[in-house]
């Protein structure tokens, strides 16, 4: 079977996305794993595949939007993505499946809402993040208070002394954290560093992946948990988000790009 | 400018191959760079770009096929490899660019001549394995005997007991060699265990690189090394490779697959 996708990114965290409008690809994990082999296939993250709402049974939500399946590169399926949801609106716009500046979007976690700003960025309502207990996270042989947030995932983020102590970091490794019982089902965990007002650098380390160029919902958690203004600027890896707190709903503005377009036979 | 490419790979070594027949695609290092990217433009460890021989300034030899200008990723000019120009032939023959059973390619490391097999394997000529002089390869605290073999770059192969030993190997540091001025540019080095008569089984560091899932002359530096028969099943980790050498030239052989082809925007 041949299929037409695209490639693309948001702040280096990247995606074969397609359109499948009447629902009628259910691509195996193999299918999936070969679409993001990076050697093998086509290589990304993940996949993000466009059916038309009303042609998803799961979905019973607003009917006249596109739902966005996301699936991990191993073919597990996922709920939310904060890069990937802007990757899938630039797709959706450039291929002319949807029209104006505000778009919504249905994802397994919610209704999400896009807008694309004049400056080519797209901003997209991340749902609300809330604070939670203090916690503390150990990488090696230090150890930081830490503050946990609520982003639809579970967030740990620790506030770090400088860039170089944020450079030193060995994220190779996944950081424990204390107590135990905080995070049964894991934890993802951010170290930033404040650079001014509203203004932060972050590495991530996500959990069962390892440490990232970027994180979406990390990005939203550090700003929520720096705390210290409305809207925060944060430096990742893979380039540059922002975060606007100041409605019920963070929203996570940043680029968002496709690079390619092209045509590859899935295996069977 | 828009790009038209495909990717594909041997043995999991993976390119971005191209047509330009003319010589008019002067890409930059940015520029491979971004192609060669595999989270923010297409991904490959190297670009291929088919150029008409008579077209080439450099190449004053067969002026009737095909040169292919290999770059790495990160720019520079490499002269062979012998998994891209499997990829190299089998992209040129879907596209109808070549025709026949043999087709002769132009390379910076002198004509390759390259041979379709019925079974869909590709083999190529990649001039004489020359066993030199017997070094010591080190890695952590265990060191092993070795044999020195110049395919055009230079080689180290050594002879580990089992299968097991062989996955233990921490390649994730280069290998030390001795004597110290063996290789005054840096060795390649295989690491190899017999598991039949004319069957080996391979793990590659290369230099400048690190770990690999197949190097194509470290493979066929292996098979001349092991000595032990005219023809050498290798298995690397990225599949499975076939050495000849009966003749003055070894011959690799090899699976070669184009997965995806598509369109992209190149940067300026």
């Amino acid at each position: 079977m041949l299929l037409d996708f695209a490639k693309g990114h948001g702040t280096r965290n990247d995606f074969v996305v397609f359109a499948d409008p009447d629902n009628l690809l259910d691509l195996s994990a193999g299918q999936v794993a070969f679409l993001c082999d990076r050697r093998g296939g086509v290589g990304a993250d993940g996949i993000l595949r466009a059916v038309r709402a009303n042609q998803v049974p799961e979905w019973s939500g607003e009917p006249d939007v596109w739902f966005m399946d996301y699936r991990n590169a191993d073919g597990s399926i996922a709920e939310m993505c904060g890069n990937g949801v802007r990757v899938f609106l630039r797709y959706l716009e450039e291929e002319g499946l949807v029209t104006g500046e505000r778009v919504s979007v249905a994802t397994r976690a919610g209704l999400r809402t896009g807008r694309f700003l004049p400056d080519g960025r797209i901003a997209v309502t991340m749902g609300p993040a809330t604070r939670g207990s203090d916690v503390r996270l150990t990488v090696g042989g230090d150890s930081w208070p830490a503050t946990s947030v609520d982003v639809g995932n579970p967030h740990a983020v620790a506030e770090l002394e400088s860039d170089a102590q944020l450079a030193a970091l060995d994220l190779t490794v996944a950081p424990a954290w204390e107590p135990a019982t905080a995070f049964p089902n894991g934890v993802n965990a951010e170290f930033v560093v404040r650079e001014a007002p509203g203004h932060i650098r972050l590495r991530v380390h996500e959990r069962g992946v390892g440490e990232t160029e970027s994180c979406g919902t990390g990005v939203v958690a550090a700003a929520a948990a720096a705390g210290q203004s409305d809207h925060c600027t944060v430096e990742v890896i893979g380039g540059t988000l922002e975060v606007d707190l100041t409605g019920p709903e963070a929203v996570l503005i940043g680029p968002a790009v496709v690079v390619a377009r092209g045509t590859c036979l899935l295996p069977t």
